[in-house]
């Protein structure tokens, strides 16, 4: 494997996955649990990076509630790239931050940007793609974005529309690189439709690659008024002054993602002139966006006769299938009942069903209303 | 109340009510459950009948696996007469055991039998309909059994079909006794709904009252082979022999309900002949047979608004509703689930729906069969 010395995988790990509760935990996020197989999701996340960086080249942007348990998950990774945000600001704030943090050390940085809590099923085509991702990016003001070829008219992921082939980019067994010509919202049904029939849409997957300068460039360009405020705190690292800068300045920086910040209004800039390139990617990508999504996942994986699937000290079913069960420690019955969602923990019990599961995040909101917080 | 000195209530508490797991175990079984309350089921059986008899005139039939919880359940009734059969051997023993016993320390004794894991709405009137009972009961060689007044084409019990009013018997605001004219087993469904119509049926209740010597005459009479066994057990009683001798001729006698080996047989003499009355009762009667039977119960009493019942540490509800929770110590969500079952214990979970809680035997079933003795 050909890897760039100036490759920093930057992984986005703030999120809270509300929709795994109970599971997920205001301290115990998605992305720290062990969703599928031993190792959790952020450990995965790194684990198949690693092949193109070394541990010290990682940065992890996350906050102070998930933060131990992150130092705990990774201990190969230097304490001081685990950054805890002192508040939640959207991406674009955290990948500006790691932009020019890198700056400060490496003029020709190439970042990646990734989630922390999707997996892949083929690691190594995963690498593939990246490697032609990096050095693409590593080229010049280049965008390069990951684009899940889709599979299903999904409607809860944002999409990429492609254009032209990129000039520059050979033909490899059809992944060339592709130019961006829009990014678009989360569509309705019919749209996705269309968008999967087309065929030159994408799912946006996050995972992003550009050079550090390239970054910190378009952040001065689309956010005036917050860049400064992350070089103030960037220039501050490694000094006494961090943490106090840190904490006065970052609350100041502007709530948004990068995708809204950066990607859209220089992609109106259109084709040619945007430099955005999506990569089209067939790695087995899913983001676990939900018990379902999990279960489906399973299933896939291990098809079961019945496809229901109980993480248990024991099950039995009669006349029921298709349910999925982490009830750890547990003999679990299931006498006719099918489609549901079974989750159990030492101190709450979740029971939702497959077509519905996308509503536990209302849970989490009626717990953090209720302020029971020993159970958010 | 007007008592009867001669009264001794027989509780018959042998059963394992395996429609209750995982609550339900062989150690702990239905009657020894609160499901109804703060006391257990027997502990309610106990405390209903104690205006009509002392503590001293109890005796329990039940066996060696819970003796144990009922020894401990009861602490005011005589440990001796909590027997524990050494082999199961249904009713048509159990009851005559207890009749040879009573025989021995009172000639006038009135047994009356009562199952240990049924509500009971009205305990005064109850005990109103009881002493009715008794008297007749005690007046000759007459068996009394309570019917209960169907409210539904009920199938899962057995039905008494009663003839013309006992002559004998004053009418007490319609209480007065009937005849009884055949003892029908389980109807399907049609048939169960000619009885509700017709008016003269009745539920078989499972509680009868009659004298020790009658019962001990009709089991002479209708178990030559196995009464001269019971007769020596009671012999025995109270002496060094009796453990050896209970232990060596009980498994002998014949395995057999007190319905088909007596009161059938009895009832086919007709109705002149038989001796056998019906007490119409309307006094709440539940046998709680089923999850579904107490999510009904419970519902009947307290009426809730999306009649989601949970026993837990907490709850929240969306788009859910009629479903019963029995999670303590836990804090349970429901999102978009209805009429659902759903039981949790230290070490099994079990999730049904109020249409299949009667399959739950299914899973003890399933547990004896893979010797999952813990669970059991």
């Amino acid at each position: 494997m050909k890897t760039n010395p100036h490759f920093y995988p930057v992984i986005l790990a703030g999120g809270r996955g509300t929709r795994f509760w109970p599971l997920s935990r205001k301290r115990h996020a998605k992305q720290l649990l062990a969703l599928d197989g031993t190792q959790t999701m952020i450990q995965q996340t790194v684990a198949r990076l690693l092949p193109l960086a070394g541990p010290n080249r990682f940065w992890v942007i996350t906050n102070g509630d998930l933060r131990p348990a992150i130092l705990r998950q990774l201990p190969k990774l230097p304490p001081k790239q685990i950054v805890a945000e002192p508040a939640g600001r959207n991406t674009a704030p955290a990948i500006g931050l790691a932009a020019f943090f890198l700056l400060q050390r490496d003029s020709d940085a190439v970042l990646g940007l990734f989630p922390s809590d999707h997996v892949i099923a083929d690691p190594a085509q995963y690498r593939a793609t990246l490697s032609r991702g990096i050095e693409i990016a590593a080229a010049g003001e280049n965008i390069v974005v990951l684009g899940i070829r889709p599979t299903r008219p999904e409607t809860g992921y944002g999409y990429i529309e492609t254009g032209s082939r990129d000039a520059a980019s050979p033909d490899q067994q059809g992944k060339s690189s592709l130019c961006v010509r829009r990014f678009t919202e989360k569509p309705d049904l019919a749209t996705a439709r269309q968008f999967l029939d087309a065929g030159n849409y994408f799912w946006n997957s996050g995972m992003f690659l550009w050079r550090a300068d390239t970054l910190a460039n378009a952040l001065r360009e689309h956010l005036p008024n917050t860049a400064p405020f992350l070089e103030r705190i960037a220039a501050a690292y490694g000094t006494r002054k961090f943490a106090d800068t840190f904490r006065k300045l970052y609350p100041k920086c502007e709530n948004i993602s990068v995708d809204y910040a950066v990607l859209e209004p220089r992609s109106a800039k259109g084709e040619a002139q945007s430099r955005i390139f999506c990569l089209p990617s067939d790695f087995g990508w899913n983001d676990l966006g939900s018990w379902t999504a999990l279960h489906e996942h399973h299933v896939a994986k291990t098809r079961p006769g019945d496809g229901s699937l109980a993480s248990a000290s024991g099950s039995f079913a009669f006349n029921a299938k298709n349910n999925y069960v982490h009830a750890p420690g547990k003999f679990v019955a299931l006498v006719g009942v099918s489609n549901l969602v079974i989750v159990e923990t030492d101190d709450a019990l979740l029971v939702t069903t497959l077509d519905q599961s996308q509503d536990v995040g209302k849970v989490v909101k009626h717990l953090d209303e209720k302020k029971l917080k020993k159970l958010v």
